[in-house]
């Protein structure tokens, strides 16, 4: 494969291999090369956007709509499927590794791999209010 | 705090404290009691919904859309947001807690503590193709 090629787009004009789940006008949705679990899939807009910044934001929607039919069509596959997670990665902080925004749709069932190390922990309300205040500023 | 009656519920009836970032006909933002990361934000549906299944499209492609508009507000918010994560969990073998849908919207930085450990690793095309036939035969 060329470099410099985003693979996505390689995908999307069929120069690079995909086992495509579902076409749509603007989506496609195919199954990631190194699942988590058995039925991982990625809805992927057919135009190339970096991230959520450059998404428009219709395509963004329909992303979450897709993403949210094929958990529906995951839990009735016949693949493990108790629980669903959606996932995006926005930006290399956040995980991403394929800079063409994709959303995970990730079959779930007790024992499979996925594990998430939070950290969380409780926040006092006067902090939650300063950072609902500081992101309430710039809506 | 009655039990059974659903916590977001209650916040969004003004029955439970919240640090509200937005408010809009048929959603809410505020903050995670438990932060990941400051500035993590929940984005819930005013109806009680459990999860996927018995959220309408139409909220579901809101409420990406709203989370996507708080990953924006919060890079620019002056909160450390390097990335962003969104995360729905729809099950509890999924990782949900609070059984009324919400989509997390966690900023990210480096050296934050949040964690995927995921097990990835490759599948053969064979299978992705089985797996692409099993998902597409339901849809």
């Amino acid at each position: 494969m060329v470099e410099n090629v985003c693979v996505f787009c390689a995908i999307v004009s069929g120069n690079a291999p995909a086992s495509v789940v579902h076409s749509e006008e603007d989506l496609i949705v195919f199954c990631d090369l190194n699942p988590i679990t058995r039925g991982h899939l990625l809805v992927v807009p057919k135009a190339h956007s970096v991230g959520l910044a450059d998404l428009p934001e219709a395509t963004g929607q329909r992303l979450f709509g897709t993403g949210q039919r094929m958990a529906a069509a995951l839990r009735r596959s016949g693949l493990p499927c108790d629980g669903v997670n959606l996932l995006l990665a926005d930006g290399e902080a956040a995980g991403q590794t394929v800079f063409h925004v994709h959303l995970h749709v990730i079959p779930r069932h007790a024992g499979d791999p996925l594990r998430f190390h939070t950290g969380q922990r409780g926040a006092s309300r006067s902090d939650l209010d300063a950072v609902a205040g500081l992101v309430s500023a710039v809506l």
